[in-house]
């Protein structure tokens, strides 16, 4: 999807916030601003959102001269979500249908973004994944996603966040996990995982996990490293996990299957839902799997 | 006041929501949106907000072609304004403490103030005004303010918005009001009552009314007129009404009594209170009224 008007404000905002938690100073912060001010001025509004993004946590770690400032706060996620996964895991085996209650909870593992707000506590996560459990949502393309992961051969898992990946571990391993390969980011941007988390979290002694070769926070595919393109292209089911990787493929002709909390207004807006809403759906260019 | 990086998202947004207000279609509100965005990358944070406020307006008026986008608006509460006098008239007259019941009414008048929000409904007007005259607000102030006007030889009113100046109005007819002259902006700039909202809701009627020869949504005394700067001068007590008054005078080294609903978190910040607060509240300059 495209930026829109509205992103803008936004996209000022986060910039301010991120500098703010990454910064010591309200100078450092307001240079920050200033040169996010000055790109948002130019910016191609044709460029989803990530695009931008990934350009306004580069000017932060360049003028903060810090590579990779949410370090703290995705280990301080990943061992939260860590401590909650046995108890999560009962969840799942206990269910009567344990891969809807595992994409309920990796659709509450969402709510683990820095991106959309600087400031998450740790009892706002336990409330998500408590309505997680109980909240209607469509679940109308359900057996389709279940039925695309029985018959796809290669699957490609798109991480979100740091934290959140030990949430997609319960789906995963819900999943025929010997054909998924799991991506994170190249390199530091935000509070995306990376290769440190997927380690951490225990997530490579579950699957396979590669890079993107990119800091954008999504995947923007021109981006990403050619290793990670070929592995896109033969894929032949795509699962994209969270707003950056809706907002950077929602229009790529591929088949994929979103799994996401609409987080912002103009992602709700273009999904046809409301802020908030738990999201399980295939991708426009979705063609029916093969048999 | 100066400006805080807070206010630099806030002038942003502000700036998209005016420019959707106003113009036909969004890619003349991106040209304004882009424009501002180059402003605020360049702004001098040491001037108050205010000062971007007149540059914001006057570009939304450049790239629109439109000399006075909030007409429409100005006239609408101008017309709401009109309608309820009667009621507050009566409300002020029947009250055991006048002068008190008619400042919490010209308070509750600043709820009208497009230059924080561009959606106001009045339904919203009339919960302040309800809410308006019970709340506990800090009067510890009231008797110096009472004493001030009375002891003032020339007092300077300075308006804020159209509609509001009705509410102000009410306020006037509970002071000396041969000492006062009413201050009106030079030219359109938001929702600010001009010289035509002061004929139309009969403001001249009651009171002598100037123009400060400015555009900005404040009092930026050295974008004013040489004669407005004189009156101001030589008033011995001068009456500011909203925050763009604040904000432009609240280190004025004059005597200034500022009337305003604390709507921004950076005033509330700024004058120690929470966000809704009424304030009736003396400059820090503020010298005892002469005997």
């Amino acid at each position: 999807m495209r930026s829109y008007l509205d992103c803008i404000p936004c996209f000022v905002r986060q910039a301010l916030e991120a500098a703010r938690l990454v910064a010591c100073d309200e100078k450092t912060s307001e240079k920050v601003v200033r040169r996010v001010l000055a790109l948002a001025a130019e910016m191609d509004l044709n460029q989803s959102p990530p695009v931008m993004g990934g350009k306004i946590h580069r000017v932060i770690r360049q003028v903060t001269g810090k590579d990779d400032p949410y370090k703290k706060i995705k280990q301080k996620f990943n061992a939260l979500a860590l401590r909650m996964y046995p108890e999560m895991k009962g969840l799942v085996a206990g269910s009567p249908k344990p891969l809807e209650t595992a994409v309920r909870l990796a659709i509450a593992g969402n709510i683990i973004d820095f991106g959309v707000s600087s400031s998450l506590k740790t009892a706002e996560v336990e409330q998500t994944i408590e309505d997680s459990l109980k909240t209607d949502f469509d679940m109308s393309e359900f057996e389709e996603f279940s039925a695309a992961v029985k018959k796809a051969r290669k699957i490609l898992y798109l991480c979100d966040n740091a934290g959140e990946i030990v949430f997609d571990r319960l789906l995963i391993e819900q999943l025929p996990y010997e054909k998924i390969t799991c991506v994170v980011k190249g390199s530091p941007v935000i509070n995306d995982a990376t290769m440190e988390d997927a380690v951490i979290t225990g997530l490579t002694e579950v699957v396979k996990v590669i890079e993107n070769g990119s800091d954008d926070p999504g995947t923007v595919l021109k981006a990403c490293s050619e290793d990670f393109r070929r592995r896109f292209d033969r894929a032949d089911l795509v699962i994209a996990k969270g707003q950056g990787n809706y907002e950077t493929l929602s229009d790529a002709d591929k088949n994929i299957f979103f799994i996401l909390k609409a987080k912002c207004p103009v992602i709700a807006r273009h999904l046809g839902c409301q802020v908030g809403t738990m999201i399980l759906s295939k991708s426009r260019a979705f063609k029916k799997a093969v048999g």
